[in-house]
C-alpha cells in the first residue's frame, strides 16, 4: 500500500526531479545537489531537501545525490521501474498523436490496448495495435490486467466512457477531455487542458 | 497592468470556474451558487467566494450567481472576452492535433501561424495556415502583434526555439515539450508533460 499520509503535492513533485535527474545522467552527470536541482526547476533547495526526506535519505554531506541513484530510488517510489500498461480511449487527432509518442516507454509508460466507438476507425491498427469497440473495453482492460487509461474523447463522452473504465478495473484515468469527471474515491484523475493554462497565462498579458 | 496581488493559484482555477459555468450555461442552467459549483469540482464553497471576492461582488444573498453575467466578468478578467492570436511551433503528430483542435476557438483562442524547421513540412498548409520556416518566426510574430506561443517541438529543440519566441516579442508559452525552459522574468511559462501525471498516479496504484 503506499503511504497516504504523504501530501499529494509532494507526490506531485517527484516525476519533476526524476525528469531533471535523468537529462543530468543524459548529459554526462554523475552527481548533483539539491541546490543545483532546485536552481533547474525554480524550486527552494530546502523544498527538495524536505520532499526527499519523507522517503528515505538519498544524498550524502558534502557529495550531494549520486544521480543514477536517486533516479532508481525516485522510480521505485513512484513504481515506474517496470513498464505500466496503459489503455487509450479515443483515437481522433489527439490519440493518434499520444498513441505515436515516442517519449512514454523509456519514462515507464506503453500504451497496449486502443479503443474507439467510431466504426471506420474499429478494426484498423496503429502502431502495430488493433483499435477495438467501446463493448470490448470492460473485458480487455480486465484481462490485460490494465490500470492506467488515458482518455482522449470529445467531452460528451468521457462520463460514459470514464464508467466503463471504472468498471473494468482502471484505477488512474488522465484525461484531455474538458470537463471534471466523476470517479469513485479509489480512482485517480488528473486532467491535461491546454486552454485552462492558455487562460491563466493571458491574465498576466501587458 | 493585471494586478499582481492576486495569488498565482487563484488566478489558475479562474479558468476551470469559467468551464464550469460554460457547460452549465450549454445545458440551460441560469443561476448557480458557489456550493453547486464548490460540488461539481471538489473545492469548498468558501474558497470559490473568496477567490472570486479578489475582483469584485458577483452573485447575490440567495438567488446566487447568475452564470452568463459571471461568465462574462470572468473572460472580461482573463481577458478572453476577444479571440487571442496564438502561434504554434512544432507541426509534428502532436502539433498537427493541436492544429486541428476544435476546442479553442469559443475559449477564446486562435492558431493563427505555424512554424516547423523541417523542409518537407514547410510550406504545406494544415487548415488554411501554411507551415513556415524558422527563419521567418521573430519577423512574423512580431508583424502579427502574437504573445502567445504553444511549443510542441522536441526537447532537444524546445530552448532554442522558446529564445527565438523571447527575441518576438512572445509574453506567455505553453510547452509540450519535457524539459524546463528558461524564460526573462515578464514570460510566463506553463507545461504539460503527460507523463509527470501519469507517474504522480502510479504512486498511488494499489
Amino acid at each position: 500500500m503506499p503511504d497516504t499520509s504523504i501530501p499529494e503535492i509532494v507526490i506531485g513533485r517527484l516525476p519533476i526531479y526524476l525528469r531533471t535527474l535523468s537529462r543530468m545522467a543524459a548529459a554526462g552527470k554523475v552527481y548533483t545537489s539539491s541546490h543545483e536541482l532546485g536552481q533547474h526547476l525554480g524550486i527552494s533547495s530546502a523544498q527538495i531537501r524536505k520532499d526527499l526526506s519523507h522517503f528515505g535519505e538519498f544524498g550524502k554531506q558534502g557529495t550531494g545525490y549520486n544521480i543514477s541513484f536517486l533516479t532508481a530510488q525516485l522510480k521505485r517510489i513512484l513504481k515506474v521501474d517496470s513498464v505500466q500498461d496503459v489503455a487509450l480511449i479515443g483515437v481522433g487527432d489527439l490519440g493518434r498523436a499520444i498513441a505515436h509518442y515516442q517519449g512514454f516507454l523509456d519514462r515507464g509508460f506503453r500504451v497496449t490496448a486502443l479503443f474507439d466507438n467510431d466504426p471506420e476507425k474499429i478494426g484498423t491498427k496503429i502502431g502495430g495495435l488493433v483499435i477495438q469497440d467501446y463493448e470490448r473495453m470492460e473485458t480487455d482492460i480486465r484481462q490485460q490486467e490494465i490500470r492506467i487509461a488515458m482518455l482522449a474523447v470529445p467531452f460528451t463522452e468521457a462520463q460514459n466512457a470514464t464508467d466503463i473504465l471504472v468498471k473494468a478495473g482502471i484505477q488512474a484515468i488522465l484525461s484531455y477531455a474538458p470537463i471534471s469527471i466523476k470517479v469513485p474515491a479509489h480512482v485517480h484523475v488528473e486532467y491535461i487542458d491546454p486552454v485552462l493554462h492558455l487562460q491563466k497565462m493571458t491574465f498576466f498579458l501587458e
